[in-house]
């Protein structure tokens, strides 16, 4: 296959980008003039017309969760839109294919490289402004609560912030492949937005003991798996909300990692407790999550059984009230910048 | 298959066994009169000529590990000697047979009752002293170190307790599968029996840090699986001892279960914490490990490639003796009643 330059395709030589000016609150998110990324050995560069918004990217802003080695220092780690220049040695992408993507940072901007084998197709009837959010969750959710935590047909899984991307995406993949799930959510609104996307019960956590609950809607057998970003006081909770060899699985600790914590459960029940950062890892591994994804979950998105839930779309220039509303912790599934 | 009852095959209507009189320290173990068990459907009655002593018969003594529901009130959890009497729908095994088994309580007594399917034969060479002391360690690593733990060839294990009956087990079947051991014991002496068993590296935790050593011994790369019954402060070391993807196997929480624990490592470094107990688990899963024990196990026994560390044996009567030692933590290996 042929490599394209930047230059050679006709590229202007920089792009608007949004940077992080200093570790700080959203303010400190600021446009600038980048030189435009250069697709190394099996990367493409994306023309970026959507970027999604994620919890890392406001940890990256705040200074409490540094790049990856040979990462880009701009935040965002999804974008959709199209390939506008080859690396050496990519295969399957054309000049103007519409990709949706997962970056190793570098989102919040006009371009953005990515690994060939990290991008999929669009999927067909999805504006690239809905395909910029899939990457991150659906990823996420796939290796965490299918590969790591192995959730069956018939199993019941209990998802803590139902409401977030991570969690409205949980509910409706799992449904789909015939689990039952049970939510926590913050107010009576989100409870709602879980029901409507199939969770079967949906428990706000302000005015509900969830460990009860989990145990009287599954008539005592608890929770097969149980996908949680909170940590903190919620972790000896879980071994109690799970099942006999249950399995835990943690992607962040929100309310710390330093926890007083009761591992009676953990060998009575004989729980599995795991994590992990889907950041970090190689692009060989996302791959190989990329190729489940494109096989059992695409279909469902282009049968519109699945589909990514959208809060709020602000123009990149406003990255800043992207993560103001973030942070507040009123939206209900995907925040995604516009990229003009 | 015909059933024998024990009155047809002339056996005594009574027999001398070692109950628990009251809650408490070794001296309330007493000898006491009891009629034979009877074995129900598919179960043998064993003519003990010696059992295995176990930690969880300390706990059992102290009042702190209840036997489960049907199991009989007698300690001890592994017999071996002589098919005395066979249930109904008994198939493998024919009166005088030797064998060793997972009893589900009762151990300490004259006759015990196991399921056929929890009894494997005496292998080839061991007197039924050595063979009393197989089930409980056998059955226990086997399951956390390779089922539930997944150890493979050219990985590191690191086991706590060392010296113990399940250190000993775990450090000589870990070798034979391929596995590097790294342990931890308490002294000069035990930890000098872990190197002469196999272990390639032996910490004496009260001189060394643990985590430290692992690291260096190995290169780095931390310990892919993790045997551990101390609990307390070590969940979080064993977090940090952990290879990335390694799996920390609680067997028990000597040191407790109530822990201030830091999970930073367990998602960074994508770790598995789980584990498990023998005892109440149903007869089926014990026969599902007995069966890979004799496929996979006992041969090397048969070689003597693998062998129980004997450290002492008591007349079935001084079984408080037994105790005593156990508390002591002086031992080396398994301890064994012998029944006359």
């Amino acid at each position: 296959m042929p490599q394209t330059t930047a230059a050679e395709a006709g590229l202007p030589a920089t792009m608007t980008a949004i940077a992080i000016s200093e570790p700080g609150g959203p303010l400190v998110l600021k446009p600038q003039t980048r030189d435009l990324p250069v697709p190394g050995q099996g990367e493409i560069l994306v023309r970026v017309r959507a970027a999604g918004v994620n919890r890392p990217d406001v940890m990256q802003r705040k200074g409490l969760y540094p790049p990856p080695p040979g990462a880009s220092d701009l935040p965002g780690l999804e974008v959709a839109g199209e390939v506008a220049a080859l690396g050496e040695g990519v295969h399957r992408w054309r000049l103007g294919d519409q990709v949706t993507a997962l970056a190793p940072g570098g989102g919040y901007a006009q371009y953005c490289r990515v690994h060939e084998t990290n991008a999929l197709p669009v999927p067909p009837g999805f504006t690239l402004t809905e395909a910029a959010a899939l990457p991150e969750t659906f990823f996420t959710v796939w290796h965490n609560v299918f590969q790591r935590g192995r959730l069956k047909a018939g199993e019941w899984l209990l998802v803590h912030g139902g409401s977030s991307g991570i969690g409205t995406t949980a509910i409706q993949l799992a449904t789909a492949f015939g689990a039952r799930v049970v939510v926590t959510a913050g107010s009576a609104e989100k409870c709602r937005a879980c029901l409507d996307l199939g969770a079967v019960r949906a428990i706000n956590y302000r005015e509900e003991d969830f460990v009860a609950a989990v145990r009287e809607e599954t008539g005592g057998h608890g929770a097969d798996v149980i996908l949680d970003m909170v940590g903190g006081a919620y972790v000896t909770r879980n071994y109690r909300a799970a099942a006999e060899e249950g399995r835990v699985v943690q992607i962040a600790f929100q309310q710390g990692a330093k926890v007083e914590a009761d591992f009676t459960q953990l060998i009575v029940k004989r729980l599995t407790h795991t994590g992990s950062t889907l950041r970090p890892r190689p692009v060989s591994f996302k791959a190989g999550i990329a190729a489940e994804l494109e096989d059992k979950v695409w279909p469902l998105l282009a049968a519109h059984r699945v589909t990514p839930v959208m809060d709020m779309i602000f123009p990149l220039a406003e990255a800043w009230r992207a993560h103001e509303r973030m942070e507040q912790g009123e939206h209900i599934g995907k925040i995604v910048l516009d990229v003009a």
